[in-house]
């Protein structure tokens, strides 16, 4: 668990997308931001206020989070003037970058002398069991995708927010990067070993009320040949009640596969819920989540109405207009 | 690549099921041993030559593979004489065992002073790619399960062993430490990082002649919840081009999940074959393979007879009645 609040780090950002991560915490997680830190020459701003250290501190920060990609796979020395200088204060540091906190012997002694953490969220720090697949309490909808970064995270966010402002029980339950550094906490699935992936995702959704929901963040296709095993753990160690169907209707091939046509909406429906089925036979597909980022308004809305049609299933895009229907289709379950 | 000859420590073996890698190294490979080599109560004998490690040097054996299970999951004092001899006298020493010969600092002391490897099989020892699933030159063979432990490893090694003497091109692919220890190398897939899974399989089944077949071994089961996505990425990694059904019939419910029947081997084939398909169209199921360990010949001989007529397939169990239907299968495709 990564303590909260946060301040979050741009360094140098070059331009605002090098500060995705920093972005995703401000729109999913604005609580947990009290400002931001920016060093020369960066082009990013959240629109938070600028702090120092010291101001950071006297707000209530507990955590340094680098919100930007490094350039080059180097942690830079001007970066690790403001991070060692964060350990000495107090703070922790927080990271998704690749190339580890822990690989850089200063950050490492400075953590030490001063008793700070050192999260690097792209390794896992449990030791996760093999999965049982004994039926857990409280329900769990999980959004698979005809292809990988159709907008998965964020329909589960969405969902999130939705349910929460409701006064629904909702958990948005992490399994990347960027999602673990938004909730603070979850299971960066992709770097899990492979006989533990199902298990660790067991560990992450636990137990819970009858009508909590545990919207957990889904990762790859099982369309996908790179990832489609994480897919599968996913589906299986997460026993969901509820499958959304997630696809962008521009993408030409599947992510980083030439070769690969996407499936269709159906054939991802009819391959998702049998196996889906295994785990929980209760699992209904209620939904579908269609990323329009790349269409006009109109075209939007037109094309949601022809898969709600074809589908018999709502349809929303619920970063655009809302995620109202998904929510009401797992409140009628 | 484990350098072979072997010679097979035995150790204190409490029984002959304790020393089952060595048994499998002997029962497939006995090309690959010199010998064996048993302490004092070792109660498992391969039939092989009892020699001590100067006899199986002269023999021209390369690496002592440690052929048993050990007790308690600590290397006990009696087999680390034995063992910091073998690097001494110019051996390198492989092993399957959860507690790694690396972890010992006197074996590893030893390797690096006499200039040896530890071969650890059940840690990868590669940087696997992620998966690109472009088309490969070659043909391959996977067979897939109702269940884990249905006898997927045997499937391939006695389908292997029965095309070497026919002539045929083939090469069992290991993805489980027995297997690897069997053959000398391959991927220990269950040890394997998510996101390299299938480039793992693709890493271990590269291009090859147009007639010449990778017999991959399989893992657990797309309808086992703890391991499904070690299967996926089989399927997807390996892209086969014919898909083999496992099965064992007396089993009651899925091996450590006590309330997961197994599938039919009907649902077997309508769920892996679409899967398989995304990443190879032209595969086919071609044959079942049936582990009929628990039933007398004539039950087990009509239970093959009504599959066959059930499933419109060959069905053999390979071990007991060989492999040559499944072989025929291949060979006409």
């Amino acid at each position: 668990m990564i303590e909260t609040p946060y301040l979050l780090f741009l360094g140098d950002a070059p331009d605002p997308l090098a500060a995705k991560v920093a972005q995703g915490i401000r729109d999913w997680r604005p609580d947990n931001c009290v400002g931001q830190l920016r060093l020369p020459g960066c082009n990013a701003d959240m629109g938070l206020t600028d702090m120092t250290l010291d101001e950071a501190r006297a707000a209530g920060a507990r955590t340094v989070v680098i919100g930007v990609a490094n350039r080059g796979g180097v942690i830079s020395q001007s970066w690790k003037r403001v991070l060692v200088e964060a350990l000495e204060q107090g703070f922790d540091l927080a990271s998704g970058l690749h190339n580890l906190l822990r690989d850089e012997a200063d950050l490492r002694a400075a953590a030490a002398a001063h008793g700070r953490t050192l999260h690097d969220v792209r390794v896992p720090s449990v030791a996760y069991p093999i999965a049982n697949g004994i039926k857990r309490a409280g329900k769990r909808c999980l959004a698979v995708g005809t292809d990988c970064s159709v907008g998965k995270m964020y329909t589960a966010l969405c969902m999130d927010r939705e349910m929460r402002e409701r006064g629904m029980k909702a958990t948005f339950r992490a399994t990347g990067q960027t999602g673990i550094l938004i909730t603070g906490n979850g299971v960066p699935l992709d770097a899990v070993i492979a006989d533990f992936m199902a298990g660790s995702v067991e560990w992450l959704t636990p137990d819970n009320d009858p009508d909590h929901w545990d919207l957990i963040e889904g990762q790859g296709s099982l369309f996908h040949v790179s990832f489609s095993g994480v897919t599968l753990a996913l589906i299986h160690g997460g026993q969901p009640d509820a499958l959304i169907l997630s696809h962008e209707p521009t993408r030409t091939h599947m992510r980083g596969l030439p070769g690969y046509a996407l499936p269709s909406l159906e054939a991802l429906r009819d391959t998702a819920l049998p196996l889906a089925r295994v785990a929980n036979p209760e699992c209904q597909v209620v939904g579908c989540s269609i990323n329009t980022k790349s269409m006009p308004e109109a075209e939007a809305r037109a094309y949601l109405a022809e898969v709600e049609q074809r589908m018999g299933l709502p349809a929303t895009d619920p970063f655009r207009f809302g995620a109202g229907k998904l929510v009401d289709a797992l409140a009628s379950l």
